[in-house]
C-alpha cells in the first residue's frame, strides 16, 4: 500500500516563541518572541507553556493579517499530562480544536494532518501548534528543577518553546510547499533508558526514512537537508549508522533540530535539545524562512517522538517511538516530481 | 464558515472489550469481550488498558476478515498520561499511527478524522480506537482505589472498556454511514469542580449541537436519537436545560452513553459512566448494530471531553471541554439530505 501522500499546500506563515536558553543559542536571533524569565507573565510553568502556544498562534496570524475565523481547524498538542498546554493556551480561539498526542512528533503530526485536510479540500486553511517547556517537562518526566538532579550524558534538554504554523490550500507563489507527507509506524526496539530518548527514537526515524526512499525512489542526495526533530547528538549518530547499514548514507545532508538549537561549546545541554517545541521553533523560524528564500530547496523533516510515560517505564516497559515525515519544497523546486 | 462536513463512508465493523462492571450492566450482553478481573492477563492496570485496545482492534478486524495491512492509518488515544494505552496497545500493528488526545471525546475525534480522510480519498480505510480503565483513571486523576476515597454525588464512574472502529470509504449496502462530522470548539464556562465533569462538558455539547442545528437547518426531532458520550445524569440534565433555553428541546430524543451503560438501580455509580471507553463501547456494540438493522435511522453522536489535568486544577484553573459531533444514518436513511 502507498504510504506516502502527495500534497500541494503551503505554510503561509509560522511563528515561534522561546525561553532564555533558546534565545541565547545560535538560532536565538531568528525566533519571533522570547521571555528571559521563561514565565511569559504567568504564575505557573504550565500556564506559561499555555501562554506560549497562544502567543505563537496569534503571532503567526498577525504576520499575514489573518483573522482566526479563516482557520478551519487547529491541530495542537504538547508533552504535558492531558496536553493542557494546548487546551488552555488555545481555548479562547473560536476555531474547531483537534487535540493530538504524538510526544515530540506533535508539530509534524499536526502539519501532516493539516496538509492532508487542506489539500483534500476539507479546510481551506488550518493551523498546527505545538510546545514544550523545560520546567514543566523536567518536573513531570524527571524531577523538579530545584532538586538539582544530575543528568546523564545521553540526556537531552527540553526546549522551552512553541511553534505555530498556518497551512493554506492556496499555495500562492512564494511560500514553502508541503509536497508530501508520510505518517510513521510505532517502532520499539527494546530501549528502556528514559534518559536516552535519542536511542529510542532513532530506529523509528530510520524506519520512516527507509520506507520513504523506497516508495519514492529517491536517495538522500536528492535533498538539501534531511532534518530530524530531536534525536540529539546520540540519536542522530545512531540514525546515521542505521541508515548507512541499510545502504542509504544520509550523513552529508543530515542535521537535527536538537543539535542546532543550542551551542555545544557555550551551552551545556549534554546530548542536545528535545521536546515538542524543539522541532517546532527550529522549523518555524529557521528552516521555513530558508525554504522561502530558496536557500534550501528540498527538505525532509521528520518529527520524532518517544511515547512512554514515567509510570509505564517504572513498570519495566521499553520505549515505543514514532517519526512522521514531511517533504518541503521551495518555489524553485515546485515543479520537481516526487514519485 | 461552514463547519459541518458532509461525508460518505461507513463503519464497516466495530468491536468492544469491557470489564466486569460493564458486563454486569444493562448492555452487558452486547459487548464482544470481557474480563471479570479487569486485568486481561496483564500485571498492571496500564498494561491491561493497552491490552484492551489491542484486543478491540483485532476483534474488529476479525469480524470482517480484514488484514491490518488494509488500514491506511490508526487514530487512537486514551486518558492515560502520554496516552500509553494506545501507544503500547497498538505498537505491534504495522500501520501508520496518529495519536490523539481529546479526553473522553477521543472515539468521536478519531472517527471524525478517519471519516474525513477516507471520504476524501487519503485512505481507503482506517481505524479509530479509544479506551479507558477504571483503575488507571482513578489512580491517575483522583486516588488509588485501595484508599477507598468517598465519591461525591456528581462524580462519574470511569468505564473499563475499549472500542475499535473500522471506517471504510466503500459504503457497501448495509453498514451505518457517517453522513456528516463537525469538530467542536473548546468551551470553558468556569466550572472548577473536578468531580463534576458533566457540568463542565454540557456547555460544549450545547455549543456544538446548536451550531449544527443552525447550519444544517435541522431540529432535534429530525433524529431518532441524540446521544452524548459521557455527560452522565448531571451533565445530561444540564444539557437538556441549556438546549431548552436556546429553543431546541432535545429531551424526547436524548440519551447519554454514561446513563445507558450502568443500571442506576443495581450499580451505584452516582452520576453515571464516563471515560473514553464509555462512548466507544456503547457506540461500537449497541448503537451501531441498531443503525445496521434500521432500529435507529438517524443518530447524532457527540463525543464529549473535559481537557484538564489534575495539576492545572490544583493551580486554580477551570475545566475546558469539547464536543465533537458525528451524524450516522442507517441504510434506510442514506438518501436523506442533510443541509
Amino acid at each position: 500500500m502507498e504510504r506516502v501522500k502527495i500534497t500541494n499546500c503551503c505554510v503561509r506563515a509560522a511563528a515561534s516563541v522561546v525561553g532564555k536558553m533558546e534565545r541565547m543559542g545560535p538560532l536565538g536571533g531568528f525566533f519571533d518572541l522570547h521571555d528571559n524569565e521563561d514565565r511569559f507573565g504567568q504564575s505557573t510553568w504550565e500556564k506559561a507553556e499555555a501562554e506560549m502556544q497562544r502567543m505563537a498562534l496569534n503571532t503567526a496570524l498577525a504576520k499575514v493579517k489573518w483573522q482566526q475565523e479563516q482557520l478551519g481547524a487547529i491541530f495542537a498538542g504538547d508533552l504535558l499530562n492531558q496536553c493542557v498546554g494546548a487546551a488552555y493556551g488555545l481555548k479562547d480561539f473560536s476555531v474547531p480544536y483537534l487535540g493530538l498526542y504524538g510526544a515530540c512528533s506533535t508539530a509534524a503530526e499536526g502539519l501532516l494532518l493539516t496538509a492532508l485536510l487542506c489539500d483534500r479540500g476539507v479546510f481551506s486553511s488550518a493551523a498546527a501548534v505545538a510546545s514544550s517547556h523545560n520546567c514543566t517537562a523536567e518536573r513531570q518526566y524527571r524531577s523538579p528543577l530545584e532538586y538539582g538532579a544530575q543528568r546523564t550524558p545521553t540526556a537531552q534538554w527540553t526546549v522551552t518553546g512553541a511553534g505555530a504554523f498556518l497551512v493554506d490550500s492556496d499555495v500562492g507563489e512564494d511560500a514553502p510547499v508541503i509536497r508530501a507527507v508520510m505518517p510513521g509506524l510505532v517502532v520499539e526496539k527494546g530501549v528502556r533508558d528514559a534518559a536516552n530518548m535519542g536511542a529510542a527514537m532513532a530506529p523509528a526515524a530510520a524506519d520512516t526514512l527507509l520506507r520513504f526512499f523506497k516508495e519514492t525512489h529517491t536517495v538522500p542526495t536528492d535533498f538539501d537537508l534531511i532534518v530530524t526533530g530531536d534525536l540529539g547528538y546520540e540519536g542522530g549518530s545512531i540514525l546515521c549508522d542505521l541508515m548507512r547499514i541499510a545502504g542509504q548514507d544520509i550523513a552529508p545532508v543530515y542535521n537535527d533540530c536538537g543539535m542546532m538549537i543550542y551551542s555545544r561549546e557555550t551551552q551545556d545541554t549534554h546530548a542536545g535539545g528535545s521536546g515538542c517545541g524543539c522541532s517546532a521553533v527550529v522549523l518555524a523560524s529557521y528552516l521555513l524562512p530558508k525554504l522561502a528564500t530558496g536557500a534550501l530547496e528540498r527538505v525532509l523533516f521528520l518529527g520524532t517522538g518517544a511515547m512512554m510515560s514515567p509510570q509505564i517505564i517504572q513498570q519495566g516497559e521499553a520505549i515505543p517511538a514514532i517519526a512522521h515525515l514531511l517533504c518541503f519544497v521551495s518555489k524553485e523546486s515546485r515543479e520537481w516530481k516526487l514519485c
